[in-house]
């Protein structure tokens, strides 16, 4: 059986401003839902895809991103944009995988991938669990919240927390273990509807909506009068800026996000080198790639967690194939509320 | 015994300019070379007092050193400016200490200090050394570029180290210490003759004067063309962003000083946070007081290698009471060549 496989692509690099709808097209391709003999490919059928600020970086001319890591290479123009998800396999050449079983792993912005053999997928059990928290709370925002807050900023019971873009997909992680921790927790979002969310739902202790705060510094000052021990930095410019100034001695900054660079190369953030000399600052970035030491630890605890009641998961579904553009340009503007990502179809 | 104390203090705060011999004065006032029944206090005759970049923070109206740790804490018009140094004793109201003994720790910009009980100070075996090594190599900045580069850089043999100020007090023993454990050293340096003296008596792989650069992320290209794995920054601004853009991936920063930051508070680094992120770098402020872990270590490789004649020592010194403002001031228009100090007075 053949298809008609529609996908999403960019149509040249997006160099140095917020992505817009023109920026993509839907292209399709004709696609052999079988396997040819002796081919390894295994063809899925595409359910939930995450969508990340990230792969902004990839559709650049250049990114610091490229040479990185494999799933942040640059993604050329008319190219499938490879993506988290979970998918359903439809046709396999691979003894491992046999038609309906559902894999997780790199597949595409398109209604079916095809997984070459040595890309990264698997099997996954859902343990009870919808298949969308795969790509969220179970997946890479998950693993991001989870080994980045653990193992980069190495918390301490009673720590005073920091979140930026607290209502985001790691951010609002990020918040929930650092409380579930013990630690005293503060996050800022962009609207009263996520700061509400934040202090109502997720247990932060404080929020605030930084578009209200003219002078962040100030502003840092009055919810952490004694200083923070802890920065979960998603964001970079002045917001990280604030944060350095406010920072306790033996402070630490996980770096995990600089949506504000993605957008505009010349926010730069230029924190006060004095304040980490003498204040013992660590600024250090991370990939969640390099967190899988914690995954099985990530795994229980956040299985445990959600089994309990005491995680909440948010999550932002567009639905259809349609919709990835305007959900990716979403990211930048705010519109997002936890964990976005793009339905396809049904299980 | 009385005797006229002379010592050298500022006039003013020094705030966000090069210091200049007109901030300075010297003083008197009457000391009595005797200790008052009761008190413990010992009184010390001046010999060698360090000079350092980072009282200029000090000197500051506002700094984020001040509150950082007492021996950064602000220092007032008209008081005594107390420094690390050695010292004899020629008073002692202290059982422990005794006339004639030699003492190192925090004294002060003059000819003779009054130790109260409590302060930094104690007695040192020179173990055959001159004086002005305790100052120095076995002093404060030989302990900074030990731990600097052994505790916070973590170094793997064959790495590639980078070092700024590198003719300075602790980037010299920075770059020494990289080549005697086996990493490949880079050093920049203000002059033709500081960039000769690190390639050819310091045993450094290769050198640069970064005042003939006029742009130095291609500058470190050219002496990086595999990347730097470690920076041990001195400087900051532009310096730092050059560097990070130049580093490998799980780099290392390790934030000794930010002299232009010292000068001038507007000159500060915004190194791009895509690199931190993507390449998983760290950027970590330290100082050497949170380094006593290492001090036994320190002391017994140094010495080792000063026996052996494998470590040279570069000092810097001048003569007088009188000379303490040029001496200051040299720091930051480059005048100093290795460990700067003044000496007082002969043993």
């Amino acid at each position: 059986m053949e298809v008609t496989n529609r996908y999403i692509t960019i149509k040249s690099p997006l160099d140095d401003e917020e992505p817009k709808e023109s920026d993509f097209e839907l292209k399709t391709s004709p696609l052999a839902l079988s396997v040819s003999p002796g081919s390894s490919d295994v063809i899925v059928k595409n359910l939930y895809v995450s969508i990340d600020p990230y792969q902004l970086n990839r559709m650049k001319s250049f990114s610091s991103s490229h040479k990185a890591i494999s799933y942040a290479a640059a993604i050329a123009p008319g190219d499938e944009i490879d993506a988290y998800g979970v998918a359903k396999v439809v046709a396999s050449g691979n003894p491992e995988f046999e038609k309906d079983d559902l894999v997780v792993g790199l597949i595409s912005w398109g209604e079916y991938t095809v997984l070459k053999e040595g890309t990264m997928f698997r099997k996954f059990d859902p343990l009870g669990f919808p298949l969308s928290y795969q790509v969220g709370i179970l997946g890479f925002s998950g693993l991001t919240a989870y080994g980045g807050f653990f193992e980069v900023c190495k918390p301490k019971k009673g720590e005073r927390v920091f979140v930026s873009a607290a209502s985001g997909s790691v951010g609002n992680l990020v918040g929930q273990y650092a409380k579930l921790f013990g630690c005293y927790v503060v996050g800022c979002a962009g609207s009263k509807e996520k700061v509400a969310l934040l202090k109502a739902k997720l247990g932060f202790d404080d929020a605030f909506n930084y578009k209200e705060e003219p002078d962040l510094k100030s502003t840092l000052k009055k919810y952490f009068p004694d200083g923070i021990d802890i920065y979960f930095d998603n964001v970079g410019s002045e917001m990280l800026e604030a944060a350095v100034e406010n920072m306790n001695t033996f402070g630490r900054v996980a770096v995990c996000g600089v949506i504000s660079e993605y957008i505009d190369a010349r926010k730069r953030a230029a924190p006060n080198m004095l304040d980490v000399v003498y204040k013992r600052i660590k600024i250090q970035g991370f990939l969640a790639a390099d967190l899988m030491n914690v995954y099985s630890d990530f795994i229980s605890t956040t299985v445990d967690h959600l089994r309990t009641g005491n995680l909440h998961v948010v999550e932002d579904i567009s639905s259809g194939l349609e919709s990835f553009p305007s959900a990716f340009i979403g990211l930048f503007r705010g519109h997002n509320t936890g964990k976005k990502m793009v339905k396809l179809a049904d299980e």
